[in-house]
């Protein structure tokens, strides 16, 4: 079957939604956040440690499988929620991102993008039908259409042959893409700061009919301030009863940013990585681990938190393992950090659910020391 | 309350027993491995993967924990178990192995040893007296005598000195333990590959009647074959109803001799070594798991094995893992191999109880290949 969406509740003082995304692996509740699992595992976690902390979706990335170890592998495995063992639901990028920001690019026109790898140098080619193929085979739940990613800044006609670009490729994806229910197609919408190219590119995705729409191009270096006007313009575009997708978004002050302005779906390395950097999330905000200070902190990391990492460990005890470099650090701080995540989320809905979003947000950021 | 030891099956052709270990920390059937947390954790794995896995006891090294977190701040923190979420029981070595393999050694007399950390090259002293106050500090379960352990191939003057050594060193830690019922204390065994110095050491340690003895100084390089034969004449010196701990030594095989031999312990670093490594363990052998042919391999790493990761994965992902760098192949591959030597050591304990063990062994002998 291809997914569903159900809005099931709107804010009355923003833009922002509560809403039931059904897909083949489960139904989740959104606003929601997915971490991200690059190389078919979120790093450090394991698919009953994702479940424990709450995950019902995770994003992977199809330039990386295609390089390894190949999405015709992943295919003969069963697809990738086999290979990976994860029995929830799953998004693959389309590689458009990465291979504009990993690969090293040879030449990018209308037909695709002639690349390298930045594995080991050898020769690529990703066009939209390419892109489809792949994630076909990995056999996701949802799909993304190829995109053309610019950096900030970029001029505006950069933008514009980016943004139309873009849109001829979601034509060719949706065409090579089968839509035979198993997995469902999103577009995206590009234009760089523009806001006539992200309208009018919202516009033109929108005729197309996608089942859910992605925003690109954004969280790419730009102020925080640029990224939420641009949602102000172009979140109201996308028809009301399709997911809402901010891609590559996943700082918990912008989560709450895009929530108000309409955004339903989420995704971002930083919770994980920096996780694994010893970077924790607590609800007074980021706390690097390693300082001096919580070498001898016989406290748990967040009082406040129920994760395995702050109902057995003290800020000590982690202190210690990041400064031995054990991969015990890593893994409870990554446990710790989806953890967070998973429940300001769950604050988010249970605000939305009460009225009371703008009272929410007001009272995370004032906490929030990020 | 000091641990208490109890045998309640000997093997009728071998010189093998049944026990129980009773520790503060809970009751442990023997024979028993131990994995080994050297810096207060066991390398990729939570306390409760170890529990999982069916750990009962682990092996924490003095020497690291000495130098880094330093073992006041431990004691600071309520002790090891408690430092490190640790429910189980504990068993900390003396340093004096890591002393003479690690650090950098400045003097060695008879007042202890002068050496150089190998964390930033500091200096440090420990004596006997030192390395109970650290042990004493970290509150494991069990304590191990201070001891100088030697190289192999050494002379017969250089492991006589040592074991003479560290005979005085153990009256000296006896001394200086309070034996106050909290942490009991085992004494060593060394004398090299030299039958009279393993005798006599054995014999003058016993008459200081510790709680139980260590062989050390043996998986040290010579070859096995000679390691069993000072098992043979080492361990009937030893009294009966005390624990006998072969130290360092954790290979598969090694173990099975070990226990014909009449030891109960058994703790090393190689299952969790290996397992980071993808060196992976199987009721066939063990299994190098990033040779290529492993690819596309999409059966489980043991099809025997009632592990998380034969449970839910396969070789293919497994390969794939560690090929990427992904933290989830070690932290899969530690799961794996600290259950397979979990089901070793009950595979040699039901057949201690049905008298096969010796057909025990010789089968797994034939099937495992190293």
């Amino acid at each position: 079957m291809a997914i569903k969406f159900e809005v099931t509740k709107e804010c009355k003082k923003t833009k922002a939604r509560l809403g039931k995304l059904f897909t083949p692996h489960g139904t989740i509740e959104t606003p929601v956040f997915m971490p991200v699992g690059t190389q078919a595992t979120v790093k450090a976690m394991s698919p009953q440690e994702l479940e424990k902390a709450g995950i019902k979706i995770i994003l992977s990335n199809s330039y990386h499988l295609y390089l390894r170890p190949g999405h015709n592998l992943i295919a003969q495995a069963g697809g990738l929620h086999k290979f990976m063992g994860w029995g929830g639901a799953l998004l693959t990028d389309s590689g458009g991102f990465q291979v504009f920001s990993l690969g090293k690019l040879n030449k990018v026109n209308d037909e695709g993008v002639f690349f390298n790898s930045h594995l080991d140098g050898s020769k690529h080619f990703i066009s939209p039908e390419k892109a489809m193929e792949i994630q076909i085979a990995l056999g996701s739940d949802i799909a993304m259409a190829f995109d053309e990613c610019i950096p900030y800044p970029s001029g505006r006609y950069q933008a514009e042959v980016a943004a139309w670009r873009t849109v001829r490729w979601a034509k060719r994806c949706q065409e090579a893409h089968p839509d035979d229910g198993g997995q469902s197609l999103f577009g995206i919408v590009q234009g760089g700061v523009f806001r006539d190219l992200r309208i009018e590119s919202a516009r033109k995705l929108v005729e197309m009919d996608f089942l859910g729409y992605g925003i690109g191009g954004l969280s790419v270096g730009e102020p925080k301030s640029l990224m939420y006007e641009v949602l102000d313009y172009t979140v109201p575009c996308l028809p009301a009863d399709k997911p809402r997708y901010l891609m590559g978004v996943g700082a918990p002050q912008s989560i709450l940013e895009g929530v108000v302005r309409g955004v339903d779906m989420f995704d971002c390395v930083l919770p994980t990585r920096n996780g694994r950097n010893g970077s924790l999330f607590t609800s007074s905000g980021k706390l690097t681990i390693t300082n001096a200070k919580f070498k001898d902190d016989f406290t748990p990391l967040d009082q406040h938190c129920q994760c395995y990492t702050c109902q057995k460990f003290t800020r000590a005890y982690l202190h210690h393992l990041y400064r031995a470099k054990e991969m015990l650090g890593p893994i409870l701080g990554t446990i710790h950090n989806l953890y967070f995540m998973s429940n300001l989320m769950e604050g988010i809905k249970l605000a939305l659910r009460k009225d009371r979003l703008l009272e929410f947000k007001e009272e995370f950021l004032a906490n929030f020391q990020s």
